[in-house]
C-alpha cells in the first residue's frame, strides 16, 4: 500500500500516538518514519533526495515510480554535483523493496504500544549535533524515555570502549562517568557490554543524564543481558535508534550507530579498545566531523589499551587521564596547568646556593666557591633564603634552617 | 699556582696519563681539565670565553687578572650581542676562587690513578650530540670504560625515569632496553635507582652498549648502591661526567647531567615519571635541542606514570608502547602501520550482504531487501563472496559458507 493510498486520518492518528506533543505536519513526520525503514542508516542518496523534496515529496516520487534518470537529475540539480544515473538506479533498487506494503504503519503501531516516540530534525528538541553528519545524518530518531536529556547534550561526552574490557577499563569507565556527571555532563554511549555498560551504570548511580544509542529498534533491547540496565536508562534518561521498531541490529548498523554516538555528544573518549576494536570506528566518526577525541592510556602490556595508544600515537587523540581532562575536551583547559619543568636556570642560583649550604656554618666565600657563584649573587640569594626561613646566619657563617 | 707557573713538562705528563692515545695540544687539554673544575656545568659565559680564546687563552686571561670590562668586551665582540659588565663581573667572581691552586693537577692525578680518561671536543671520538648544546655544552668529559661505545651513539636512545619506579615501570625498562639492544641501539641513562638502573642492567644482560652519565666525578660512583652495576657498565660500556674526579653530585649538577643524557643520545624516552620527576627535566632538555621525545603510557591510576601522560598531553611527546615504537623515534616509522579504521563505507556493501546471509538459503531479492542494497550490487558482491568461499549458492538461493 502506497502512502497516497493510506487515509490521512489514519496517518494523523498513528503519528499522534508517537508524537503526542507535536501535531504539526503529520504527513512529513509519517514520511520520515517510512524512510527510516526504507533507507539504511547513513544512506546519503536518501539524505539528498529528502533534502531536495522533503521526506513526503521524496516518498511520493518513489511511489509514483521514479526513473533513475529523473532521480539522477534531481540529485545533480540539488547537490550541484553530477550524480550518475547508475547511482540513482541502485538507490531506487535499494529502496523499492522496502517502500511497499504497510511496514511503516506496523512500525508505528509497535512504537505506540511500547511508548516509543518519533523525533524528526525540525523538532523543538532534537540532538543538534547529529546534523553535523549532513546528508549522512539520521532521517528520524525513535526514542524511549524523557526528552529532557536531549536538552543536556550541549554538555555531553561519549564514553565508549571495548566489550572485552578489563577490570582496569571498567574502573576507569566508572570513575570517568561519575566524575563527568559531577561536572554536569551527560554520558552518551552504546549500551554494549564492558565499557559502555559501566559508563551508563555509573552515570545512573551518580544521578546523571545518559543516552544509549542502539543499532536496532528500541523495542528490542540489545544486548539482552543489558535488558534491566536499558530499562533503567529508559526510566532516567533515553534509549534511541534511527531504525524503526522491529529492526535487527546488524554489523552495518552497529558501525552507523557509532556515528550517532560521536555526533550527538560534544566529545568522544575511548576508555579501552583493542587494536581493531569497534570503538576505533566511533573515534573515526568523531574525528571526521571535527569532534574532540580523547583516549585513556593504560598499561602497554594490556592488549585492551592498544587501540587507545594507537589513537594517541597515530590519530592525534588527546591523552586523557581523568574526568577533568575529559571535561577539558569540551570546555577548554582549566588554568591550573603547571609550567614545563624548565631546563632554563630560572631558579638555578637558588638551587646552587642551597646545594652549598649544610648544617655546618660556612662563610660566604666558601659558599661562593662551592656553588660556583659570585659572592654578590650568593649574598642576595642567602638574603632571600633567610627571609623564607630556609637559611640562617650566625657568627661562624651561614647554615641551613 | 697559575697554569703559567706549572712546568709544561709536568702538564704534558699529567695529560698523557689521561690521554694516552692523543699527545696533541696538551696545553689546551690541560686548560679544559682546569675549566671543567672551574665553571659549573652549563656555564655559557665560560663557553663563550673558551669559544673566543680557546680554553688555554681564556685561562691565561683569567690568571692574568681579567677585568670585568675587558671580559665583557671580549664576550660582546665574539657573540655579537651586548654582554653587560655585571655579567662578566659575576662570571669572574664565580671562576676566580676555583681557578687558583693546583686543583687541576690533583684531579688529573686521581683520574690517572683510577684509569679515568679526559676527552675534549676536538677528539676523534667525541659524543657529537652534546655539541648541540652550544655554549652550554660540556667543556670536557671524564670517562671510565671503552671509547668504542661512543662510536655507537648515532644509534642510541636515552631511557630515563623515576627512581621510585613501580614493578610495571621496571618491567618496561627491561623489555625496552633489551628490545632496543636487539635492534642495534646503545642505551644511555643516568645510573639512578629505578628505571635508569633497570635500563643499564637489561642492556648489559643483552650484550648491548650502554653509557651512564653521572652528576659527580666518575671516581665516586653514585648512588653507592649501584657501585657494582657501575663497575659492570665501566667494564662493558662507559661511565662519563663533565666534572673532574672528586666532584660531589649536587642538585644543580643532576639537572645539568640530564642535558648530557638528552644531547648525547638520538632520542629520549621517559618510561615512568611522577608529575614532578627529574626525568621531566631530561625530557625538557631533549625537546629544547630538538631531539625526539617519547613517553611510555601506563595506568592512569599510577602516580608513577602521571609525568609520562603529562609529557604526551602537554608537551607533544610521542606515545611509545614498544621497543619498535621507540626505535621509530630515531629511524622513522616502519611501513607496517595499519590504516585508520575507516568510517567510509569502503567495505560497506560487503558487510551489509554478509549481514543478510545466514545458514538458511535466501533469494537475491530477499538479500537485497534485508541489506537495503540493489539487486545488482548484491549479485556482484555475492560473486566475490563465493570466490572467497564465504557464500555459496544452491537451488533455493544463497547462504553462508
Amino acid at each position: 500500500m502506497n502512502m497516497a493510498e493510506i487515509d490521512s486520518a489514519i496517518i494523523t492518528e498513528a503519528i499522534r500516538a508517537v508524537r503526542p506533543d507535536d501535531a504539526a505536519e503529520p504527513g512529513e513526520a509519517f514520511a520520515r518514519a517510512v524512510w527510516s525503514g526504507v533507507a539504511e542508516p547513513g544512506d546519503s542518496v536518501a539524505g539528498l533526495a529528502i533534502a531536495a523534496l522533503g521526506a513526503e515529496g521524496a516518498l511520493a516520487a518513489l511511489h509514483e515510480g521514479w526513473t533513475a534518470e529523473r532521480l539522477a537529475k534531481l540529485l545533480s540539480d540539488s547537490s550541484g554535483e553530477e550524480v550518475a544515473a547508475a547511482t540513482a538506479a541502485q538507490a531506487l533498487e535499494r529502496w523499492t523493496p522496502r517502500a511497499k506494503g504497510d511496514f511503516a504503519l506496523e512500525h508505528l503501531r509497535v512504537a505506540a504500544h511500547r511508548g516509543v516516540r518519533l523525533r524528526v530534525p525540525s523538532d523543538r528538541v532534537w540532538p543538534e549535533g547529529v546534523d553535523d553528519l549532513g546528508l549522512h545524518g539520521p532521517i528520524a530518531l525513535w526514542t524511549l524515555g524523557s526528552e529532557d536529556v536531549l536538552r543536556t547534550l550541549p554538555r555531553s561526552i561519549a564514553l565508549v570502549g571495548a566489550r572485552a574490557a578489563t577490570g582496569y577499563g571498567e574502573h576507569i569507565a566508572m570513575e570517568s562517568a561519575a566524575g563527568l556527571v559531577d561536572r554536569g555532563f551527560t554520558i552518551v554511549s552504546g549500551a554494549a557490554y564492558g565499557i559502555d555498560g559501566m559508563a551508563h551504570r555509573a552515570a545512573l548511580a551518580s544521578g546523571g543524564g545518559t543516552i544509549a544509542f542502539l543499532a536496532g529498534g528500541v523495542d528490542r533491547f540489545y544486548p539482552s543481558g543489558h535488558d534491566s540496565l536499558l530499562r533503567r536508562i529508559e526510566a532516567s534518561g533515553m534509549v534511541a535508534s534511527e531504525l524503526p521498531c522491529g529492526s535487527s541490529p546488524t554489523r552495518w548498523r552497529f558501525l552507523q550507530r557509532n556515528r550517532l554516538i560521536a555526533a550527538a555528544s560534544r566529545a568522544t573518549v575511548v576508555i579501552e579498545a583493542g587494536r581493531r576494536s569497534g570503538s576505533l570506528n566511533t573515534a573515526g566518526h568523531a574525528a571526521a566531523i571535527g569532534r574532540p577525541l580523547g583516549a585513556v592510556p593504560g598499561p602497554v602490556t594490556s592488549a585492551a589499551s592498544a587501540g587507545c595508544h594507537r589513537l594517541i600515537r597515530e590519530y592525534d587523540a588527546t591523552c586523557v587521564t581523568s574526568a577533568d581532562e575529559m571535561a577539558e575536551l569540551v570546555i577548554g583547559p582549566s588554568d591550573d596547568r603547571l609550567a614545563m619543568p624548565s631546563s632554563a636556570p630560572y631558579d638555578a642560583e637558588r638551587v646552587r646556593v642551597l646545594d652549598a649550604l649544610s648544617n655546618r656554618s660556612r662563610s660566604i666565600d666558601d659558599i661562593a666557591r662551592l656553588s660556583g657563584l659570585s659572592v654578590a649573587t650568593v649574598q642576595s640569594m642567602l638574603g632571600l633564603l633567610e627571609l623564607e626561613g630556609i637559611a640562617s646566619v650566625g657568627e661562624s657563617g651561614w647554615r641551613r634552617g
